[in-house]
């Protein structure tokens, strides 16, 4: 596809000069890496749905397609005929102003279309996508704002499907391997937490201009910090082991009122994927069950397992502000997907006086709920309901995880999550008032 | 395997002449079949569970296997080898003496053991039987028993299949086909219903001594049965449609109370796979969406839609044993799965003064709750689990279906489900007192 | 209302010489004692309803005043006027033909109307009675068997009553008492259980002419009975603490399946009332928390508990056919409410060779499915809902409990619950086959 | 009470020149206004629980008793004998670390204690606080501080017992009235919709120094506000019609994800208490069902709904530091308990450029989450739990309503409810950004 790079618009050029080719490189890039990332699995795994929350894979690849024809080919395309008028009841995510579609815990039941036809899907979509692209030069900037919109949607439930499968493969007694185990990480003793002050003050949060972004990071706003301190990494797994040995699981007053019911009820004890055997915690890892890596950022823990340990700790979970403004200046780098661990690993460089691990690893639990920035403007249409309808009743998250696409990332990011869910890659770092 | 059919226990023999060599050659027809059935679905398929109360169908496959490798091989062959170890939990079903098991509504996770792989089950338990088959000769009756039992069972299964399948194709919007559509049945008009009188009496009831029987067609027994009319076939779909346009799903004084509060939560208006499309009805068949047969059994209807209609004809349900008397001269056959319609069909036989379509076509509810016989004994061990455990809470129904394979069918087979199940070709057949 | 007596339709003349003087003699006594069992209560008691199944003590007062009110006043007595146009949705139960109802789960909602408004109801239905019964010489048999059937429902009421006033009382942490301890009955040594043989054969069920009974009593027909065996007295307690400590609660392999899935997910250790404190087990009462009488029957089991409690014990439960072959010629008598006892007690009789315990104490689950006898036909109308529509997936009990109304049971009684249910007094009594 | 007013500790006066005596005397008729609140109702309706939200009236009469018993009595007078030692499980609301309670679904079940002796239980506790005043002099500033928390308290539950007797006598048939009906408002039309601009800036939010404020208030901090613009006065029962009658219930682009699930599974049409008549809206009040007053705010919507409604108005609901702002300089006043109105009225007074009925009528749900604010620090021991153990997943409301207790009301105040929650006096007033 590189060829038709020239022919995106030049109006979808970007203050931080990237120019067109490189988008039309990234399309073309993230498209086949969602391949690659299937590769591994069957046609059976990629039709189970773990549970409601997850999808299966083959939705996932169909779904990416069809938001590429829903919202760019039928738009733009000229004479582009859809693959297959039921597509878009079976791989509609939640758009109600696209109409009906397939219920969300049902989805593993479409065992038609079968995966070779949703591999034809996407190839379908992708020849169309390239004609697109050749002559998209008359398209201009709308097209390639989509195009973009596109790459990053896919890139969203390329972490997903590893989510999701990791979830799929958790569930099944003979606890699979997504891939096979490479070399251990080394294990060092934990390094004790060190603490960074931040003044505050008033700072600028959300995207900047040019670079693409979603549309919850925007507008560009100031707001007031307050000084504060923040751990220079997350909690590691050595560390929410003296919480669980300390009977964190079972004392109330650690817990939210919420979250002490959901314990209760769910019988939790650990973090989602940890297990005991033979007095030994193993955690269910895309290469199976593992030892636990003792330095490691804990993962699969809930917004409520992250609050109650920050509360263990006499520490609270930093504010998405907070975490932006250590963030800012720091390169966005880590233990992304790209560098292929598929699980968190200790920090990799030293100690340099700034917040480490701030990208990549785990997501970081923030103590801010996902609501709208001052003077949000939801966009026209179905694309709407992208981001907007959700800003209720869920918290964000910072920093992207070990299975997050490393072009996706960035310090204004906002993820966002109910308080109760852990089949992310889900953990916390801790902050502090300055005394 | 048909050249080991000698050496099946003579003691086996049953009255009806059928000899040992029968038997074998029934239980590798019996496994041939299932692989059969199972051909034309996809590993994709064959994974999906449509819901709580169905099964994969290679759930199926294995499970059938480790019935005879746990009930069978494990006992009797000398140095067999379980194929997997972690098998036994995958593929329990609901043997609490075998140990714990993969929770039922999580069958469908199981995309792990692979088709691949639960399909060498299947050649690995093939053979074993084979070589036991080949041995058998010392192992007597019980032996012979069991394995007469494996192939009952698997037959059960393989109707299961087939329901689960439809079950599972029916909650697909693609609505597929499990074949491609054969040439449409003869429509004819529909002929009256008509009635044949029964004396009663003092009757035998239960399975005769020597030919196969589940444990809870026993002990043969007698039973007490008043003056009955019996309707000469099942009802049709056409009287269906009258229930339905009278009001039938609308009227509470039809129902049972239970069966009333589930019409109004499930909003039930018409069988389980009608479907209105652009004022005809559809029905959702094997073959697809198919226009409904207005003389055919009418299908998917659960004991409680059953019971209503019944009541609004002015009639009633007949009892098992009532049913059990009609069916006791009739010859076993049909439109069974043998005959391949895979769908509920007219009569093909004309009035003969005889209830016609007692076996096949639709399992008919009966006004029998499914209890005990007089004297009835669960076996030791896990096999008392087969039957007796599910004697409680749920109704009898006769006669098998166009998915039942012929073999397995006879006049005191008990099949039971609860009142509001819907997904097996359950229809009814009216009876009424003798004025 | 006694000096009306004489007018009640000699056409009501029942076969045991009764008249209806006692007749009009046992509406007067029957609607005075509903409101002695209720004067114990507060206004608060009588207002709270235990559980979704339970009543609250105002609600029973006021449903059998608008029983009366709809089935009999309203159409026997002429310019009867409805106390309150709002009653009929306040207090219709379930007759669906009688229009929309107050939803059974929220009866402990209505504060209004007041007790002493429901006081008044009863008061101006009585009235109207009283003036109905002098006039009810025109009226003839229709209206006394209205009336009779008044009687006996109300009375059912008096049991549920009481019953939904014990479950109340034992969801309050102070336990409190309905009334006062009243002397502890002697303990003695639980005598062993006696076996009496019956010899079966063709035999008479169900209501005999003349007497009231429900309509779910008839018609009165042959039964066929296989010889058994029966206990002579229920299950005692001390049986059931050696259940327990047998592990009975844990093995699955002694409970149906359904059973099992309830042990599971409800907990269930022991029976409803039982409190383990201090070492001792204690069972809540009328009379708040008591010592268990090791000699006296067993009670609020469910069905599931008794039938594994029976397997457990090698034996089975009896039919309801043999249950009341065993009964026919017992008198009816023994520890019913005219007793005020209010729990069940050791057998007061010593052992005459016969069945004892029969009636009162506890209604003794049977191995009977609640269905229509042969040639059941239900009523027209509305009181055709009043048994019919409950025939499916509940099951038989027998005998009355120590709660009975003395004047409402006999042998052909037909009582019935769900397997779960245990706030009634239910026990049981075993059966065996003859070897 | 009154005379011992001098003996609290000067310690505790306040900075706005309210002296002890004041306090004493607000203790004094805190109590006694509970009672009057109580005063219209029988035992029956104050013992019943409308829905596991709210508490029957008996049970806020005894947990306010027992609120001062715990944290007062036990704490600072000496020999205090706790009235009950069964009363800590029955009326224990939520606080984990003072041990086990009755479920808060299961509080209607508490016909006993009864009525009269919560009443003597709260005049136990009274003349015990009345000691105690006496002494009190000695006790300094925390006892007076728990003293108001105490007064503080018991105003929540005041308000609380008047709308959970309207969801009480809502859910009932008769749809009785709290009290007679007074005199029509008068109809006026409704007034145009006003904005007034507030440029923002850093603003302190959070309860001031020396006056009594919840731990949720503080600490008092800088916030940035940006311009903003709010209306004059809360959406009107006018509007709210417009809004159904334009589809705002039945068009998904409106809401937010969880409220559209939300509107679909309850069924939602319009608010809580809307009932239509004979083509006509009334609304259940405390006076029973009443015309719409079409120029009233209107009540008992969701955040859902509030959220659906701005969007649909093309507005957004005002944060809260942006109500708090806009409420500052605003005399507390209106509609509030002591207006005795008991439900929103149109405003009194006349435009007069600044935000009318900021205070009373009703809550007014706000786009804030509930969260801590900066540097918050949860109270040590049990009273930790009061307001922190909430602070997730549920939404902030300002100002008060038409049953809020004057003396309990400030700018700073925050209330909180889950996003679906309906029953309380909760509208919205709308804001939108500055062009």
């Amino acid at each position: 596809m590189a060829r038709q790079a020239a022919t995106l618009s030049p109006r979808h050029s970007r203050g931080d000069g990237c120019d067109a080719s490189a988008s039309v490189g990234r399309l073309a890039a993230t498209r086949d890496l969602t391949l690659r990332l299937a590769a591994p699995l069957s046609a059976e795994d990629m039709g189970a749905q773990a549970m409601d929350d997850a999808s299966p894979t083959k939705w996932h690849l169909a779904h990416t397609s069809w938001f590429f024809e829903t919202f760019v080919l039928t738009e733009f395309l000229e004479g582009y005929e859809p693959f297959d008028d039921t597509f878009g009841y079976c791989f509609n995510s939640y758009y109600e102003s696209l109409g009906a579609r397939q219920p969300r815990p049902k989805r593993g039941l479409l065992t038609r279309p079968s995966l070779q036809r949703v591999l034809a899907y996407r190839r379908h979509v992708d020849l169309a996508l390239e004609r697109l692209v050749f002559r998209g030069v008359r398209a201009g900037g709308a097209l390639a704002r989509l195009l973009e919109l596109g790459v990053h949607h896919e890139q969203q439930h390329q972490e997903l499907m590893l989510t999701d499968i990791l979830a799929l493969f958790a569930a099944n007694p003979l606890r699979p391997s997504y891939r096979p185990s490479r070399s251990r990480p080394r294990e060092a003793p934990v390094e004790a937490m060190r603490w960074i002050d931040f003044p505050g003050g008033l700072c600028r949060i959300g995207a900047e201009d040019g670079a693409f972004a979603f549309d919850n990071e925007t507008p560009r706003h100031d707001a007031l910090i307050h000084p504060f301190r923040l751990a220079d990494r997350p909690v590691a797994n050595a560390e929410w082991l003296e919480f669980v040995a300390d009977g964190g699981y079972r004392t109330p007053s650690l817990w939210l009122s919420d979250g002490w019911t959901t314990v209760d009820r769910q019988g939790w004890r650990a973090p989602l994927y940890w297990e005991r055997r033979d007095g030994d915690w193993l955690e269910m890892t895309l290469e199976g069950p593992q030892p636990l890596l003792p330095d490691a950022p804990v993962a699969h823990v809930s917004f409520y397992e992250a609050d109650a340990f920050a509360r263990w700790a006499g520490k609270r979970l930093p504010t998405e502000f907070e975490w932006e403004v250590a963030a800012a200046r720091a390169p966005v780098g880590g233990n992304l997907l790209s560098t292929d661990a598929l699980r968190p690993l200790p920090a990799a460089d030293t100690w340099g006086g700034r917040p480490r691990q701030m990208f990549g690893d785990v997501w970081e639990w923030t103590a801010s709920a996902y609501l709208p920035y001052p003077g949000y403007r939801q966009p026209q249409g179905a694309l709407g309901e992208y981001n907007g309808k959700f800003m209720a009743d869920q918290h964000v998250l910072r920093g992207g995880s070990c299975v997050t696409p490393a072009g996706h990332m960035r310090a204004s990011y906002r993820n966002f999550f109910y308080a109760h869910q852990r089949w992310q890659f889900t953990g916390l770092r801790l902050a502090a008032e300055i005394d």
